[in-house]
């Protein structure tokens, strides 16, 4: 079976089911490197896959370089002619595609016009941009699903997928959660990479990361501005991640630039690219996870970690008592976080998005029998 | 608001649509002509529409030849890039793009990704190939629905679609049958194209139309051989039409010239292309119609005409009392075009699919508001 | 090392040399079947190939359906991205490429922009029409050159390539025309595909060859119309073959079934695909070629064969005294074939293009040192 | 006519032509914005050319991310496809492409398949890389040729082009030289954009500027390792541009980066996008230009500033006496540098790239009548 990671996020989602994969003999693995996972200056992942003792079969470059949106569809169509060339010659019996992101659909979309049982993680999940309709379009091209939640799966039934192919797992990211859990916050102490005054790890910290939301487009710079200025007046020491490559990405980065350019980030430590493991000591430790990512609403859960949650990008995702919705405005985020101040340990842990055993839940699923590609429409009342 | 017409079947599917749209104002139409529509061995479609007073407003080649699934994924990834440059510079509000083939996935894919609602005919239908999950993936990246039927409009209810966006239109191809439903067959009688004895319309004929199942790819020849029999057999006169430009059409293509030109079809007119309009006479007066072709299913119940639905193409697709099913082996067929003696002139006329006046209703509901491209999954019932 | 196989009459050109190359341990062969060479309608290649005991590495879909120029200019592109993927995967320390069709160049283009060496056949030739440019841009990209005449070789070293990296080998096309020169005709008596009335070998007989001028598009149909009208008037039987898949390809064949149904040419055999052995055997032997296939002033002089060749496609190339020009016209062409009778039977055998033993000379040539792939202008004078 | 700038560098060796085309009324512009013109982490160009009174016509995203090799022809493939589809809808009569990057080949291989005519400026130059080959496989597909030099515009007809057709035009870039030349580098003085301690124009400074090689790709970090090491131990203020974006430029990013932030480039100012125009004060005022740009030696010979040239980059370029070439160890360059303290000041102009009016007599060129796409190999001595 063929799975197509593309993006250092990806990984981090479907690691411990590869590492499943690689112990059952009956599974062959080839692993397909696509998109943002093949490009240097976000990290060489190709390096971190290695050294987790995986071997790439085959990589593909997929993006298309642009910020506007069609450069994201050509990037799609492009994927779906790269993937189908690949898996022509690699002939897969499944190909497993993660979560919502246009490679998703791509690799999705190659595989089910060649006849391959396509696996999906993650579907049926509610969120409230352009990635969730994908996510829906990819679970309608999908034979076999691996959702996150209980309401997920109920959605995929609903959405005609047959129960007998849909596996409620929870979600592999979570595997890794549990295992760096308890990790010493210290081991990152000296060696945290990117540009800043660094991190004193025995003083509260925030953690900060913000996707463009892209079906906002055009309003990118106003999406970033609130955060931005939120973080620079609190002057609370920080870990500011970059954005994800999509629509709006660049202007996020120059507006970034520019604040640290011109003296207002001073106590921000901003960094590219991080190793799975460190993000998630990262965010276990932090005061607060700050912006849209969907670690906020999902690992951080998991982790009891507080989280403020910034604009529409996590709209309708399922949500723990961790999460405080807020607006892109710098003075709803500074409350928010202040009012965090009472919350910080306060905040249960949750298995809404998994226990932290979905990789191997999943692979015990695959060493069944494979589905016959041809799907049917399951009809759950009578019509 | 643009339309993507790719194929001749596509054109007759939305032809009183397109009328309709010209007729308002407030509704500016570009037609862009894509895939098979511009390959002229299937008939010089762009002449046809030019006289119906449409002009096209930009061509877009997409179909990457090859008699492989590969060629269908490829060709899939062109579209989209190939439509993602287009609609960049066209800029329309609204995309809308018809049932359920490849180039229909790429329309709603380059749009959906470029922030432009995409409108979608004949949503929520079940019919068992991969077209199926084509559609219903298409169903997720849409915005306004126009199923044909009650039963598909409830099935995007389910899959989350907003009901306020969803029009039970009835299909537009049934307006088209309407209208040409009582013209005269012997208008066709001199004309009839392609290669063959040609047909004499007071005598009763046959109408044949099959084409490859995709998901059964690799067994063509066995897929079409048993029809071949058949209608060799019967030794009743009978129209044969070409298969689409599919996965498996060669295979198809060269069964029939064999069939042929071993002498084993005298009695068969074979025709490549015809005008819309003409098939529907063929099909209002022939004794019945045999193979797999959705208008056995569709357009046959509205004109009560008998049907024999060889295989599994047409599966799960609801059907009238016209329909009987049959496997592909020869002697199912004969029985069943005997039985039909019986039948023909019994049969009663549906409305399941429309009552020939769809493409008036969704024309006055797109000159509605445009809908936000933001979508919002729809429950139905209490989670 | 990959040779890139694009279609039947690349096959032809370069047979003897893959044979070659299969006989030297010191190189390995990698196959790569492209663009027409896996359409089954222009006839199974493939099967041909393993027939000859040489077996596939890998096939990449390249041809954009479409009778227009930007269907080929597309076809270039969609060849670069599946041969760059390839070749990525494939590593060949040399790509050979073929002659001077699009995919020709698709491939000198992916190869080298990836630092791969690139061998080329034919180069340095003067034809007349787009297929010289693309020829003299590939030779441009190639490090290794194969050309078949002295002054294509000439014209090598005057556009700036480095003599020691320039073999005049002869074109390997000729090496099967020594081979199959003296088979039987009557082999292929009973056998020849195709529609029509068959040929009698034992009478004379004409072989038809004609493609369209891309650079003249537009006027396929004036282009054909004259060579139809001279084998209809002359009532000489005769083998008209298909032409290639190109722009204006759609439009010859149209035109050739009109005539053919329309009664005019009830003496003709029409083929579509032949194996290359039988196509010389039919050189070989017939009256006199007519057309504008470069096989009747290449192979046709080594065959001392007469040709009539039409228009301007064929324009600037070397020719040997078995060749009569002629323009579109029909008069011009009856009075040309007319005078062969004359001619017949004096002409002399040529080696212009080749002794009959490139392939072994190539093959020699590639077992040698790899060149770096850095290239350097060849300066053969004094500047 | 259809233009298509592909860079920030593209333009400035552009700009003068698109000006004079522009003023005459004979000649109707449409400037297609393609490849890193579009990305606005390379700088918003299409600001700058609003700036300069033009208006883009169409944009096209061409560029594949990735650092490898094939994502370069990945690139070239997309551009193709691209392009093609524009050019069908525009239909220009004549399309000018510039110099040798991808793009332009690209742009060459799109319109010359659809028999549009090419215009190629900077043919026939000799550089050694990838580069010179892409330059001369563009002039054998290009219909007019506007070289720089003399030996250049030789070169172009023993390669088979028509002396008609040619014409040495000088390079325009040379043209906004011209006209920059005598600004004042003051005017720079505190609004010099990047990173850095900025530059006292008072004091010598030095300008650097090295792409990557590549054809010795796998070197990256080797081949700007000794610029560095130099940089840093001259201690001499400095300004030094980023890399193309091109196979390798991540790794010297990288290796920039690494530099900057351990603290070894101190004086140095970062700089990622400058205005041509800003470009050429910066140049023009240099205490000598160090690295791999063509412009040290194109330009600065024009200008009459030293040039140190590393590495093979520009092996073969047609230099002027201001141009030392020395290798890719640091103490070679520092060597040269110190050599120079001797030479400033005795450089003598050279008008060997042109004399400052290439554009106009370009856009004279190019207002009489446009060649038949059809091309003929020129013949200029008896064969």
């Amino acid at each position: 079976m063929a799975v197509v990671v593309n993006s250092r996020a990806n990984y981090a989602r479907i690691k411990s089911l590869l590492k499943s994969i690689e112990l059952r003999p009956e599974l062959k693995l080839e692993l397909v490197l696509g998109a943002s996972s093949l490009i240097s200056r976000h990290g060489n992942l190709e390096a971190v896959i290695m050294k987790d003792g995986l071997t790439p079969s085959a990589r593909v470059n997929t993006i298309v370089e642009g910020d506007s949106p069609s450069a994201m569809a050509t990037s799609t169509g492009l994927g779906v002619i790269e993937l189908a060339s690949l898996f022509e010659n690699m002939k897969p019996d499944i190909v497993l595609t993660v979560a919502d992101r246009f490679e998703t659909l791509a690799t999705a979309l190659a595989a089910s016009y060649m006849n391959i049982a396509v696996a999906h993680t993650q579907g049926g999940e509610l969120t409230g941009s352009i990635d969730e309709s994908v996510r829906h379009a990819v679970t309608k091209l999908s034979h076999y699903h691996f959702p996150a939640t209980k309401k997920s799966a109920e959605r995929l039934i609903a959405m005609g997928e047959n129960p007998d192919k849909i596996l409620m797992s929870g979600c592999p990211s979570l595997d890794l959660v549990r295992e760096v859990a308890n990790w010493d916050v210290n081991t990152l102490g000296h060696s945290l990479p990117g540009v800043g005054p660094g991190i004193d790890f025995d003083k509260p910290y925030f953690l900060v990361l913000q996707h463009p939301v892209t079906t906002e487009w055009g309003n990118a710079a106003e999406q970033i501005s609130g955060t931005i200025e939120a973080i620079s007046s609190l002057g609370v020491q920080s870990v500011w991640l970059w954005p994800n490559v999509d629509a709006g990405a660049d202007i996020f980065s120059r507006e970034l630039r520019r604040a640290r350019e011109g003296g207002r980030l001073p106590k921000v430590q901003f960094v590219k690219n991080l190793p799975p493991e460190d993000y998630l000591i990262l965010l276990k430790n932090c005061h607060c996870i700050i912006g849209n990512s969907s670690s906020a609403i999902r690992e951080a859960s998991f982790l009891a970690v507080p989280a403020v949650n910034v604009g529409t990008r996590q709209l309708n995702r399922e949500r723990s008592s961790n999460v405080v919705d807020v607006g892109y405005e710098s003075n709803q985020i500074i409350e928010a976080i202040k009012n965090l101040n009472d919350a910080r340990g306060k905040i249960e842990r949750s298995d809404l998005y998994g226990d932290g055993y979905a990789g191997e839940r999943i692979a015990d699923f695959l060493s069944g029998p494979t589905p016959h590609y041809q799907k049917e429409f399951y009809v759950w009342q009578s019509e």
